[in-house]
């Protein structure tokens, strides 16, 4: 482990300390694989448990010793059972303890002795990416567009290539270019399934449109970017209005701006075409580690967005039994938003 | 949805009603999506929540909904918030509310004013396998081990391949055989890594001796195998010990055993040999729709095997810094452990 990444390792524990802090919390349990990751550079495959305060420390199984030993910046120890971390906290005079929200019932449980909080403290400090995440998620979406663009969606449609080869084949272009896996499972949406926002590809030959919904990790960021390529009046009418609402989201995403806001702008475009009710999510989310961070760009989040936070733009029209068209790009929040990459939003 | 998978939902659905009953429980919240899949055949992509009771609901996103209406043999209800499904439940007289061990801990705080037990009804109803999901685990090794042979990785090794190239073409040949997708992230790991029971595949040339861990879904099910190429003396000399533990521990295998039992007899061998503290998992897990259920054959678990369930068996030996070796096959219980496919342990 490098110095550079023990440095920011202890600049977000301190933040999330202070934050702790405020609301009387003595530590925070952290069991999500990567929140850990964030804190230590140890990227779990099985289970772990880091207690975040003055002296972290990650409990991990004998199985992971090696791998966790080589990559965390925070000791370990080895879990040996719950009764073993209860009384560890105990000996630290941990009693009120701060949970992730996707904390288990069963480790919950477990815990229910210690005055349990769930706090959002972690994933208010991923909100904001340092300089060397920003420079992974513009790498990322540069593998993602690039990739796109090799396997030609287009020249498939018209070979009668099916659905899954050319999911598959995307993920074989964004490792070959560098990725490390997927961010999330494909979608490759052709005909009337591309109305069903998170259709799975199908062994079935390409419809039209085709909606491509894709990211992939690159050193262990996300990007999330979505064409849909239309072949006809109908499908290019309602692309036109989509690409509209994204063009105009996009306008309205700088810093100081509410997220609830940003969705209005792309909602009220398209409920003025007449299709509101058709729009059936919400106008986009931020992301990094994860695929969906906080917050999202939806009627009810009032989070004001900050420099250096990415979320993304992706409104949608979903016309049930016939087609869906979804346009998506990752924005920088700025002053005023920088798109990551230069994809064309109609392919 | 035809008629034969609502009866099989609805023999599901009384015999955890019963189990139910037995606790004094009202109605059980079931939010992980293989559980809802298996109790309606809707799988969720993005948020769900079941009710199970004498007429269960699903509340889903008005995003899902048409899939869900689509797929679903229990009635589907468009989820608005948590508010509106507490309401549901008051409405219902729902007071002692069971719920599973990975809910999470935002959803068992919102459901607070109920009195919250984790109940394993599904984990238990699911650990013995029906006819059609015997036939679908059998299929999916079936195609998982017809491909490692056409994937010929001695070829490969001799060629150069890098692990990452050999993963992704080993998923292409799954998918291309009938696979859906793999079962979970296939491990490819060569040389020193191989220590590494949850390696990730590096863009790095095969090196000795190759382990492959990696499976495939069918129809929603999992298979899971594991071999090892072995290359040198010492390599097949500690590939020999696991073998050992491997066979005698399927041997051991049969309805009314322990799943310690199992354990135990693979522990024990490769603890003859010298090579106790080197075995640093557990002998096997079951597995179904998750590639991890219960029961796990390991040193804790007193779960007596019955017929129709299944488990892996999957005894290693890790030589931090130097080499690993695991030999994994999966096998159904009866009288006689039957083992799926017919793989040979060494390649």
């Amino acid at each position: 482990m490098v110095s550079s990444e023990n440095k920011v390792h202890d600049f977000h524990i301190k933040n999330i300390l202070k934050r702790l802090e405020e609301k009387d919390l003595d530590a925070m349990m952290v069991a999500n694989f990567n929140n850990i990751y964030y804190l230590s550079g140890y990227l779990s495959t099985s289970f772990a448990f880091m207690i975040v305060k003055e002296n972290p420390i990650i409990f991990v199984s004998g199985m992971d010793l090696e791998n966790a030993n080589n990559n965390s910046s925070i000791d370990i120890i080895k879990y040996e059972s719950a009764d073993q971390m209860v009384e560890y906290l105990n000996e630290e005079e941990i009693k009120d303890l701060a949970i992730e929200s996707d904390l288990t019932a069963n480790a919950y449980q477990k815990f229910k002795d210690f005055n349990l909080t769930i706090s959002p403290a972690i994933s208010i400090e991923r909100m904001i990416k340092t300089d060397d995440e920003i420079d992974k998620i513009f790498k990322a979406g540069e593998i993602a567009h690039k990739s796109l663009l090799e396997l030609d969606v287009r020249s498939k449609q018209e070979k009668g290539a099916e659905e899954w080869e050319c999911a598959y084949e995307l993920g074989y272009l964004m490792r070959k270019n560098g990725a490390s896996t997927e961010s999330f499972d494909t979608i490759f949406a052709s005909g009337p399934v591309s109305s069903l926002p998170h259709s799975t590809p199908r062994h079935h030959k390409l419809d039209t449109p085709v909606l491509v919904d894709y990211g992939c990790k690159f050193e262990g960021y996300c990007s999330d970017t979505t064409r849909t390529f239309v072949y006809n009046e109908k499908q290019e009418e309602i692309s036109k209005i989509v690409l509209e609402a994204h063009d105009k989201a996009i306008k309205a995403v700088k810093e100081g701006v509410k997220s609830c806001e940003v969705d209005k702008v792309a909602r009220d475009i398209i409920t003025e075409y007449g299709y509101g009710d058709k729009f059936i999510h919400s106008t986009g989310h931020s992301f990094g580690l994860d695929i969906h961070e906080s917050p999202s760009l939806s009627l009810k989040d009032e989070t004001i967005l900050e420099k250096n936070m990415f979320v993304t733009i992706e409104p949608g029209i979903y016309l049930e039994g016939e087609f869906g068209v979804r346009i998506e790009d990752m924005v920088l929040v700025d002053k005023k938003a920088k798109i990551v990459g230069n994809l064309p939003p109609i392919l």
